[in-house]
Order: C-alpha cells, then sequence, then structure tokens
C-alpha cells in the first residue's frame, strides 16, 4: 500500500535513502533474452547525477550502478533484475537543522504527519536521489524498447520565463545534450543558462518544463479506460519529484480550440493510416495511434533556497530555516534523463501489456 | 493487463459498452458499516446524465442505479458493492457510417489497431457512457469520505477563450449548480452559455476546463513515491475521456516562479501547522498536509461535430464522415460530477491505504 | 484488499449474494477474438446447479448465464466480459433463525467478527452459490485454452471411506459424466451413490475428494518463485468452499518415499522430452513441463445437517440450532465443475502471463 | 508477471541468485514505528542456513542479513525495508555437469523450457537459497506479529515413514528446537535423525512434513471469497520449494467424516466465543474464528542425490548425471522457520488489511 513500485508487466520496485549505505531497483518482469548493455545504463546515470556541470548542485556522487540479479553471460534470465547504486558523500551534518524544523514546501511536514517516525538525512525516501533508481531501471526499459525501434527524447523547453519557441517536429534530438541545459537550441540554451546562474547567485532556484518526444511507438499500446496511455504517463511523471503538471499534445491549449479545428483527420501515408496533425499527441483514446507521442512535464522550482525563511519546527513553535546543503538552483537540465526513464518504464509496460490483447 | 479496475484499496472495477444492455461497477473494498445514501448517488448521475440542459447532448437516459450486491439493510456488509444502469435510447442505426469510417480523433482505429475486433456502437467501451459507472463508485467513495468530513468541489473554470478569474478560495461553492454551465460566477457563467450556444449551432464544439478543490482532507494522505497523491488523481483525472492536461496547485505556472516565491511558509493557526500561501496545492512531497486540495483539468473539445471531415475507412481508403447522432458541444458541465467522483475515489483509497501507514 | 478478484492477466471478479437479485462476474483481461460458445458455459453451469439429482440439494435454480459486456458478434472485444445469473427461489424464511444463532462449521460468526454487519440470508456472500460465477469465468478460460488444446477433466474419487482405486492415468474421461456422482468408473460410483443417499436419510454429510486432470499443457508455464502453478492452482482450490486440503503429483504420499524413488527421469519419446515417472504431477520448479498435471482436493462434509446442534448466538449466549434448508449431502459430485473452472482460470491466467517471459 | 511479489498490504519481494553476489528483499508495506530487532531476524536465518547440523547439507553461509533502507534509530519508518545476504562458498564447478544435463525433478528442464536463457549455477533462482530471503521478511512480519501476541510454531511431524503422534495441543513448543531435527518429541526426533542419517548415508534422501501452529491470532483476519486464509497460507506454502501438499484443519482426515463428527460445535468460555472442537483448524469461512490455526506441509525428497540417474541433455539426448555437490538428505529441519516466515508474511498481510474492513 507503500506504493513503491510500479508498472504491472514490467514492475519497477526501488529502495534505499539518500544518506543511507545504498539505493536499489529490482525489476520484475523483463523477458529473458534481452541483451544488457550496462554501458548505456551508466551513460543515463551520468545524465542524472549531481555535480555534472556548474548550473547543477555540487555534490559529488559517482553513481556506478551494479546488476546483483538477473543477468547471465551479458542476457537477462527472465528472473529479477536488481541494481544498487552506493551512497557516497553524504554530509548528514548538513542537515541537522533540518531534522527539527519543516523545510518549506519539502516532505519532512508530511511524512511526519503520516508515518511519525521519519529519517530525516537528506529527506531520506523523499529525496530526488531515489530517482536514479528509476534512471537505472528505465534504461533496461529502454534497451527492450530499442528492440522495437522505439526512441525516447527529452529535452528542456522552458526555464522559468525563458520558452523555447520550436514544436516537437521541429526538434534535431542531436542537439540536445550540446549544451548543460539540454535545451536543443543553442540561442535558447545559453539565456536559460545565462538566468539559471543569475538564479544560484541569489541563492534563488527557479522552474522549468521538460518535453518528451516518442518516436516509433506502434499503434495500439494503452488501454481503453483507466489505464490510458497517457494516464499512465501523467501519473509517471507526477510521481517525480518537483512535477506540477502534465499535458498531452495539445494539452491545456486544447481548451480555447474549436473541435473542427482540433480534430486529427486521418489519411493514408505510405500505405500507413496517419494524421494530417497531431494535436492527439499520438494517443486516442488511451491508445496510441503510431504517430509520435509527445507531452509536456511542469517542475516547480527547487524548494531548497539559500535564503532565511519563517516555518514551524516538530514541536509546533515557529521558527527560521537557513537554507543549507547543495542544491540545483534548477532541475529541469538533470529531470530529462529521469522524464526518459520514467517514459520508457511506461511504454515497455504497456508493450507487455499489449501482448495478451488478442487471441492469436 | 486491461485496466479496468482503478484503486488498491477501494477498488473499483467497471463494465459495460453504450450500446449493450447495460453498464455496471463493482467496488471491491469499501469498508462494512458505511450508511448508503442512494439518493445522494443518483443525484450525482442526475448531474452527468445527459439531455439536462439545451447545452448537453438531447440523448435521453434514465440512468437509475440498482444496487445488486453489497448491502443489507441500509449498510456496506463489507462485500462487494455491485450496481447497474441500464442501457436505454440506443439509436444504433446512427452508428452504421461509424462503424466503417474512423471518426477523427477518437478511438475507433486505435481499438481496431489494438484488438483487432470492435464493437462500433456508439464507441462501445470508450464511451463516455462508462463514467456514469464511475459516478456511482464516486458517490459510494463521497459517502465514505463524508464520515471524514472531506468535501469535494468542482467547478467549470473555463470555457473556450472564457476564464473565470476567481481562485479556488475565492470560490462560493453553492453556486456551482445555480447554471447549467456548473461556473460559479453567474457573469462569466452567462458568457460560457452563450459561446457554447454559438458553437453548437455552428455544429461545432468547444474544450473547457474544470478546478477541482477538496476540503477538510487531513494531513498525512497519499504515498511517498510512486503513488502520491496528485500522480494518482492525476492519472485518475487523465483516464476521463477528453482530458488533456492536468496541474496541481501552481502547476505550469510554477515554472516562470522563483522558489523564494513559491515556497509555502509554515506557520501555526489555531494550534494547527498551516502554509501562508498555497502554491503546494494541498500536497507536499506526494502527501496531503491539510491545505485545500485544488486542481485543473484540460478537457478538449469534443471530437464529434456536425460537419463533414476527410478520414480514412476500415479498408484504409480515403473517405469523408459526416457527423451524426446527438453529442454535446462542450463536455465540461457534465463532467464536473465526473471529476469530483473520480477524485473521491482517489481519495477513498488512500484514505483507506493510509490505515496500514502506522504500527500504533 | 477484499479478496473478490482472482488471477493477474486474466483477472475474475466475482459479485453478488445467494439472496439479493443476481450474483455476477466480471472477466478482465480475456483477449479479443475468441469465439464465445455460450452453451458451453451454460452446460458448465449445470453440472453446477443445485437440484440435478436426488443425491444433491433439492433447490431449483434455473441459473441461466445472460453475457451484458465484451462480447460483439459472438466474439470477445478485449473489453471486460461481464455476466450476470438471476437468483430465484431463495427462501429467506428458512434462514430466519439461522440470522441470530451461529451455524457450527459456517461463516455466521467469523463474518460477524470481521465485519460487524453481515447479510445472514443463505450465508450472504460466503454461500457457495459465488461458485456459479466462477463456473462462468471458468468456462470462458476453458474456451480460450481449447484453443491451445489445453484440456481439464476433474471427477470424484473418494466419497467418505469410498475410494477410486484408480490413478489419473487409468481413467477414461468420458465415463465421468454417466453416473451422478461422477466418479469414472459405475462399481465405486453406485457405492458412493448409496453411502450418499444412506447419509442423507440420516440427515447428515459427508466429505470427498475430487482429482483434477490437465492434459496438453505446454511446457513454460508457471513462475519460478512464488506464483509457482501448482501454488497457484493450491490458491485456487483452497479459495472454494469447504475444501481443506491440495495435493499435486505424489502429493503427502511423497512424503515416505525416497529421492531416489520419486524423481521422475527425463527421456525422450518422439522427439519430446518427457518424464518416465509422473511423481512431479506434472510442474517442476513452479513450472509446467509437458507432462499431465493432476492433483487432488479434499472437501470437509457440508456443516450444515438436519440435527439439532448446540452454538452461540449473536448476544453471546448458549443455544441449539436446528438445520433447515435443502442442503447437499455431499459436496463433490456439484464440486467438480467448480474444481474445473478455477483450474481454467489459473491455466488462462498463466497462459497469458508466459507471453511476457521472452523478448522475442 | 514474474511472481517474485508476495502480499498485498505487506508486500514482499526478493530477488537474486544462489551464485549471484548476493540475494536480497524488499519489504513494502511494513507499518513506521515498528521496533526492529535485527538479532531475532538473524536467528531465524541460522535456523535456516545451511550446515548448521551433520544432517544438513555441509554447504557453508555465514547468511549475516544487512538491512540497508527503511530503519531509522532502530524503527521502521514506513518507507520500504531492504535487505541483502551476500553468497559465499559458491562453488560453482559442482554445478558445471548440471548446466548441460537436466536434473530429474528440477527446474532445469522447465527453466529452459521457460526462460530459453537459464542460469545453471546452483540452480539459479530456483535455488532453496532464495527462501532465506523470505525468512528475513517473514522475522520482520515476526516482530509485527508479536505486537498483537500472535506466536507461530512450526515443527517436523513426520520423516519417511516415521510419524509424530502427537496432534497440535499436545505440543510441547520449547521442545521443538531441543534436537536437530526439530521435532518436539525426543523419543520421535531420535529415530527420525536415524533415519535421516541411514538415507544420507545410502546417497539417497527423504521427504518429511511440517506442522504449523498459529496462537493468538485474532477472530476477523482472511476474506470471505478468493483471499480466504486457508488459501493464502497455501499458496504460500506451495510456494516453497519441494511442498508437494497442504492441509488445513482435519485436512484430508476430513473426508471420512461426517458432518455430525466434523463441526466444531461454538461455546462460550471465559466470556469468548470457542469451538469445542478445532478441526476447522481456526478458520471458518476463510476467516480466522480465534482458536489456533493449525495446518501441515508435505515435502517430497530432496531431488539431488548421490547416485547415476538417467536423463536428457540440452541437446535433447538421453544422457546419464552424477549427483555432486551438498545437499541435504532431508528438507524439513532446516524448512521449519521458512513456514513460520511465510505463515508469518501471510498474517501480517491480513492483518494490515484487515484495518479497513470496517468503517469504524
Amino acid at each position: 500500500m507503500r506504493g513503491n513500485s510500479f508498472g504491472r508487466a514490467f514492475k519497477v520496485t526501488t529502495f534505499g535513502e539518500s544518506h543511507g549505505p545504498m539505493i536499489g531497483v529490482v525489476i520484475d518482469g523483463c523477458p529473458a533474452g534481452l541483451k544488457m548493455d550496462i554501458e548505456f545504463v551508466q551513460e543515463q546515470l551520468a545524465r542524472r547525477k549531481p555535480g555534472q556541470s556548474r548550473i547543477t548542485t555540487q555534490r559529488k556522487e559517482s553513481d556506478e550502478v551494479m546488476f546483483v540479479s538477473g543477468i547471465f553471460e551479458g542476457k537477462t534470465t527472465g528472473t529479477p533484475i536488481a541494481a544498487i547504486i552506493m551512497n557516497e558523500d553524504a554530509r548528514s551534518k548538513d542537515y541537522a537543522e533540518m531534522s527539527d524544523k519543516y523545510r518549506p514546501s519539502h516532505a519532512d511536514f508530511t511524512l511526519d504527519a503520516k508515518f511519525g517516525h521519519r529519517d530525516p538525512r537528506g529527506g531520506g525516501r523523499s529525496s530526488a536521489r531515489e530517482t536514479a533508481a528509476r534512471v537505472v531501471a528505465g534504461g533496461v526499459a529502454q534497451l527492450l524498447l530499442g528492440l522495437q525501434r522505439i526512441r525516447i527524447h527529452a529535452y528542456v523547453s522552458q526555464v522559468g520565463p525563458i520558452v523555447l519557441e520550436k514544436s516537437p517536429e521541429q526538434i534535431h534530438f542531436h542537439r540536445i545534450e550540446k549544451n548543460i541545459v539540454r535545451c536543443p537550441d543553442a540561442a535558447t540554451a545559453k539565456k536559460m543558462e545565462t538566468f539559471i546562474d543569475e538564479t544560484r547567485k541569489r541563492g534563488d532556484t527557479v522552474g522549468g518544463v521538460v518535453t518528451c518526444v516518442v518516436r516509433g511507438c506502434p499503434a495500439g499500446l494503452g488501454e481503453p479506460v483507466f489505464d490510458k496511455l497517457h494516464a499512465d504517463l501523467g501519473k509517471a511523471m507526477l510521481s517525480i519529484n518537483a512535477v506540477k503538471g502534465f499535458e498531452i499534445g495539445s494539452g491545456f491549449g486544447s481548451v480555447a480550440m474549436h473541435g473542427s479545428a482540433h480534430n486529427d483527420l486521418f489519411a493514408k501515408s505510405s500505405g500507413k493510416v496517419v494524421t494530417t496533425t497531431n494535436h492527439s499527441g499520438g494517443i486516442q483514446g488511451g491508445i496510441s495511434n503510431g504517430m509520435d507521442i509527445y507531452f509536456r512535464v511542469a517542475f516547480k522550482p527547487v524548494a531548497t533556497i539559500m535564503k532565511a525563511q519563517t516555518t514551524v519546527n516538530r514541536k509546533g513553535n515557529a521558527d527560521v530555516i537557513h537554507g543549507k546543503g547543495r542544491h540545483d538552483p534548477c532541475v529541469v537540465p538533470r529531470a530529462v534523463p529521469i522524464v526518459e526513464a520514467m517514459t520508457a518504464i511506461v511504454l515497455a509496460d504497456h508493450w507487455l501489456r499489449n501482448r495478451t490483447a488478442k487471441v492469436g
């Protein structure tokens, strides 16, 4: 009932706290016979890890993944894939003050309200460190999807007020990794970088948007009622720390449109049924239609700021808290691989589930 | 694997197609001893049912719910609660053309791609008629939450370009039902109504936004990692037909904010820990903090329009389809009780799940 | 959490009480495109229904199944299959006394202890009537398995002290339905019938054993750890009313054997790997090996007897209860199709699950 | 779909193979605030570990458990409890021959049939080593149940033909650990020990029965339909390696009884409702009734024997295999803590689930 698992056919369970000995993940349901490219998984972790550029937290974690179960002679065996990442550089002292005072807009107060007993070191289980385990699982999922030529590309499309003025189909994905913001447009990336830098210098933080595009997804993934593909994608994204919003295809922009403009007309192209527009974002009635899937994910500004804030302590008295520790001024550059990972997990899950849809 | 169930502790399973003999719902997990107010459930159905005003579809369904299991002498017994609603006024002939041609932005094409064999009458299982079953389950959930004084209020906050310029805390909930749009501001409602009317007359449709507010939710509901309360709410909303976006609290608006402005400072009020602002939307780290929960749900314009559209038929050839049948020009007035129902199901589920959080 | 569903990929949910308006079942996960043979399902119900012979209860139920969802033009659509059976001939008055007094070895006391509020009519949800819904689901599962030429045959192998002295491979399955006991040996059946008759005349009841054989199951079904095929079969059987024991293959008899005698040696036969003996009962390491699966299910004597028994009433006082109503003197003849149904559900579930075991 | 998790509210997931670097377990759902007695858990492991006496395998594993998640300052936090045990003394060379030849009555053949790709070292995931992870989870469950004064006692009641002639209520539980067989009767234990010794010397193996008694279980645990308490116990037991049978209460012995003799009459004792006999084994209608729960579990003889056996190899050719490695001549002495562990997991799960049964 505690919700540390995600997925039904490709089921991911994570464990571990930010300041315990390790974090880890168990994947139950990855099919046997998948060639494991551990280097690829390690690369995804490198894209998520702290300290990778001057606009991310300066904490250092080598984030080396060790697979301990489910792989034999380089291939998956069908038994659970388990992987662990050791924790390093956990300066618990930075958090001493925070064990007594509720950090504003963190999980401190709500965890206490829920469980009564909480590991305060680094946010414990609610730390974004947990997402490293998701990136490992997502890497495995991406390998599985790769066999079907399903490719996932996420990128930063907004930082604070700075918006990338390009639609998903205008993006050159190979440009995403060309800059430390992970925005596939050099000029916009530069502005975002400057904005994050200035924000950081003031001890403040700022939000952003990650856009994700799935290419090569066949028609038929997703279920008609509760487990619509975009519903599961939405849950996956909203389960990532700091996410406040999700929209698929035309999203909130669809509201002001008329049906006659919004409807995606079907047409034939190279013997394949396509739609002439893609306001649906590649999903209709909860099921993929073979067009590109794209969606946007809103991240709020990081809650830890280097400023004094009024708050309440565990005794329930008014208090003042001073931001410490090493935190990201803006979470979206590092969130890109997390968004990709969760997308891959959802698609791998639905790809496997879809195998039972028809008798033949 | 087909996803016709929702929830873990308060588990809702729906069945039935729009043009079959009936639709129904099974609720497994509603605790024993709950006084059943069937009239209340019936009222929720009346708010959802077609034909209730001139801005909704003119289809007629009496939508009378019959409980067939799980209730004895007016109280729940702990065994599964099952309820059915008979289908009426199903004019299958209206759909004859549509069985061969894929209606743009409907589930016709994707269902065929997925299952190979499809019930084309009225959209079959993908019809919004399925949501009547959800409203029944949501009504039961609301009764359960009512015991805890948790109240859910949804309303229309946008129709096409017309926006209700009031924040959730400015709303007088008793005004929601005062007009047929379900917008709690008479002047704005009037404009929306006119806009929908004009749209309908042109044979077109338009989108809208439903805002939902939960009052009285105690701190502690929701889980820290994958089953964050807003992640489950998001999935619940995105599983409703025509929904394209979801945002909790500050949502997409948080992106352009700085952490120093966005953070909700804790304070003490009447012996209770509160936050002085509520950008979090009542949820922090995935767990309710005792403040009002509020979120917004974007609905695209209804796909069925009374205009000719180019499309492709089942044989894969280009074709033209002509909108027929009786459909809503704008879905949001009738979506209000559906949003409330799904919200109630999520909260009932998490309220029950939370009973196992602590040893004592 | 209330456990009214069974299976993961072929998920069966039942609802309804013995004296409510109907009982029903929802099957979520049956693949699309399965030709539905409703007559076959109805035949299975006829084998379970009361009043079919003089050695079963004389209650009359027509037990006509009505499919209300998930089937179009004679084939499954992939959406949930729902079916209902109306209740008839429910003489609630027979149970008046029993609402106050706990019937020995029934669920009356434990349901009260658990839920506080109980439907006492005919045992409510704990009535064996619920198994009619299982038989419907099992019938659909058998149709699905039939495509794979997997055949399930159950029969009565013991009634009271009378034991069928034949091993599963000696059985001619077509003889099972030749007598009202469902024992595939005429002479033994006759003895069993006489024994049941005498027992009934004394107002007493007696137990029995049902043996089940699965023929044609391919190697590979079942999972290596918790969801071993025989573990899921065991749970399925033990969930049937009155079942007290389950053994697979050599079962309890294996205890006194040595490994050198018990091991099933592998050999080659017509190009296929087989075992020269089958103490394993067709399952090794939790996974089917292609040999016949067979197991035995022990049913205790029916608890309702036509004799006075001392007991305690709801107020907690000593009392005397007098058996009334129309009950089976021995449950196993009618249990045969229930055992088959639950077996089919388990196999259909694992057959679908197995589709995700390998990458290719 | 691969079934490496067990339980719904107290959900246990295991991972790891016998010859990989480690095995481990994740418990999701253990309530917060439970005082962790790691020494107690370690003691349970010691009772299971190989090499503990001359009648068990001589393999040496220190089996030291390391908790890596979910515990802070000696108490559970409500987040997942993860624990690992490093593998040692894994002589892979002993298994070289076995990677090519299917060991009779092992999982070698069926794993190949299912997954195509298999880790042959020591049985891989199907090794009984996996049960060490269960013992850890069971230890935590026992601590949770201990708060409710629910106590679980398993013991050896049969080895080969040697039967302990005592009913569960005649057992002095403190005698169980007085001998290496774990049979609570010195004279019988001696005979069993001798029998095992002789069997071992012949290079053979033998089966046995473990009986388990739960004392102090309150009325109300278990669910009325599919998740009957004994159905879940049965599945739990049947999921343990080498188990071939399960019976609750009177079990297979009930078959030959009449209802008038089998029914457990209710009576009042010290203000509590009790039954004067306990053929039900403490469970009626799938729900505990407050009496002792007891059941019996049949273990077949260990498949690995020190004798040559004919078999088939991976190429499908006839071959001969020679037993090697260090194996138990009889599994039941070491199975006692495994049976207790799985029992504890089932009861902890149902105890938590039962918290949602009633409104109040």
